[in-house]
């Protein structure tokens, strides 16, 4: 029995005028499968823990993040299509530009992608034997793996490597309290000094001249779905974040032209890509990304609108096939918080041929009632393995 | 107070045409049980989770099986009336019939237990200062205790002594790639060249000339439940296996005339015996096989007709007693599944001057709603030490 597990990021919310986001947008078709199954809540992390995307989506698929998460940069490097090596550790990196040691812009103008491309070329660098890889993404955005460094690596270690200040008019933080930070020291400074004497950089108002890096992470080679849980899985998602976590646990991460991880996402693409994975593969997962950037945004219209956009585009066709579908978000994002918060998201299975509660509608406040209880997000997978036949029996 | 943990093994079910077995059975004695007290779900370990029927007892005694379980050989042994030592080695075995090296029948045409039993005395032998140590129990099957072996034993050479193929017209698996395997290897070949050589199977067109062996577990003394909570304990139950577990957790596992573990047991005698051990002991687990047993064969009827027969022999007498009362399962054995499934389990509670819900019936979807809400089967000895006024306080 195949099963696909849609994720809308930051689905959860708190009530405006009573009523969350979820519960003001009408959805038929969720509705329909709630009345086909059973809803209920889930902390991802744990009553009340806030979590990150990426910690959240671990542990969805089973990967404790207390044991599987070294950091965001691996996953972003991993989605952006590269490859790792067990021991690399990667960067999130953005273009800025830095005047007399000072950061004018941390985005370079919102450098457009095809002219950061131009500039790709002169960021990877070999210093004392350690390479400097890097990619540029998504306009200003990219990825840095230094690879080969052979000098002992803790967490804290890693958490003193971010130069990105995250404002404007300071310095880079290019401190030299560790051989590592010495290390990217001088790699900042010397692609600086590329940087500024490419001649497209020279025209520009506000040149390309920085390398700003956070989010640094040590990348682990862990044992796939299939090799823990024998079960086939793919990936079907816009953002790098997702498809770089998918890639970590050994998903099949599908290209899906016109999913932008944006509001102007394809979903028929989606949904198409998601109908075709489901004739080989036992798990799809389909990540929708809006409704937490509407939610960041503070847009509650918009997250309501992108939510009828699934409903309509999506769950419509994939309810009317004979498979398990789970929906649910990966934390909760309220729109009058701006942020991710620790509130249970609400859940939904339809388990073919499986049990039903009671509830009628798809909703924080309906799913309180719901016949799944009160879950946590490290039983998902779990239950996942069982309502699609995969799962191996605890003794005999 | 006197406690009665009533197992059905296999109980929760999946709906077939809108209603599990015990839904569809008529239960008056539980739903008025159910009236007296509360009821929930459980999931035995944990959401999703496929239980065995060993790991599952151990967790609902209190016995983690992370820490208690180490293979079904050591219950077998114990439910089939043998005295186990530390570190002994258990299986299960078949007498099986093997021609020129290759299985013919595993099972030996059925050989009949009385038949069994003369061939017993041949199936004992000391190989190089090592016991081997056969015990015939129902027809073909019986149970082997290695003792005195002195080399290494871990998890993954336990999991590769299994000899049993599990089908006919191939070899047994007799290995050679540690010593242990070594010994078996010996032993089943000189045990079987003793046996062909018996008048009794000369006559037999299946003769009885090989025991396969499987389910290799370490026997560990482990301290019981008196010592652990301060509780006396009774067992009432027909299978080996259940008998075993009790044993090996420190019940008193008492002799039932009748109790069969099949479809045929004699409810009132496990009834007349149940009543009698609460006279002594404070808590007593009394286990029915066969609702499992028809659910491996898909025999929704059958499931729902032994339900019902407990609910009128057993369940009708005891709940007229001052007694706490709780009635589960061990798993969730669905007949359209015809195996055991991770889906949670109903549990109603009848505790004397215990709260009550306002649930009125007993059956899963009616549980989801009930006062116990979604338990772990890691509470359950908790609970049963409460309300039997046999915890103890944790902190002053």
């Amino acid at each position: 029995m195949k099963t696909v597990l849609l994720i809308m990021d930051g689905l959860g919310g708190l009530p405006v005028k009573g009523k969350t986001a979820l519960e003001s947008a009408k959805t038929p078709n969720m509705d329909k499968l709630v009345n086909e199954g059973m809803c209920g809540l889930m902390s991802t992390l744990g009553r009340g823990i806030i979590p990150g995307s990426d910690t959240a989506h671990l542990q969805l698929f089973g990967y404790d993040p207390k044991i599987y998460y070294h950091g965001r940069g691996p996953f972003e490097a991993l989605g952006a299509g590269m490859k790792l090596k067990h021991g690399d550790i990667a960067f999130r990196a953005n273009f800025g530009t830095v005047k007399r040691g000072i950061i004018l812009d941390r985005r370079a103008g919102r450098i457009q992608t095809n002219v950061a491309k131009q500039l790709e070329k002169y960021c990877s660098l070999n210093i004392k034997g350690v390479k400097f890889i890097f990619k540029s993404t998504v306009e200003h955005r990219g990825v840095l793996i230094i690879r080969g460094y052979k000098g002992k690596i803790t967490q804290d270690i890693l958490d003193s490597l971010t130069t990105d200040p995250h404002k404007t008019s300071v310095k880079p933080l290019l401190n030299s309290s560790n051989k590592l930070q010495r290390l990217i020291k001088e790699y900042s400074l010397k692609v600086s000094n590329i940087l500024s004497k490419v001649p497209l950089n020279k025209k520009r108002k506000l040149p390309a001249n920085f390398i700003l890096l956070r989010g640094a992470g040590m990348h682990h080679r862990v044992k796939s779905l299939y090799e823990r849980f024998g079960i086939t899985s793919a990936c079907v998602a816009g953002g790098a974040l997702y498809k770089g976590v998918a890639k970590y646990v050994g998903m099949e991460v599908l290209n899906v032209p016109g999913a932008t991880g944006d509001k102007h996402t394809d979903l028929n693409a989606k949904l198409k890509a998601t109908l075709d994975a489901l004739d080989v593969y036992d798990f799809v997962f389909l990540h929708v990304k809006a409704t937490d950037s509407f939610s960041h945004d503070g847009d509650f219209k918009g997250k309501k609108w992108m939510i009828e956009r699934v409903d309509k585009y999506i769950v419509s066709k994939l309810r009317k096939k004979h498979i398990n579908i789970i929906i649910t978000g990966d934390h909760s994002t309220p729109c009058i918080r701006k942020a991710h918060s620790g509130h249970p998201v609400p859940i939904l299975i339809r388990e073919i041929n499986g049990r039903k509660d009671k509830i009628k509608s798809f909703g924080e406040s309906h799913c309180i009632n719901g016949g799944l209880g009160h879950l946590n997000g490290k039983d998902l997978m779990n239950i996942i393995l069982n309502i699609s036949e995969k799962a191996k029996k605890y003794g005999s």
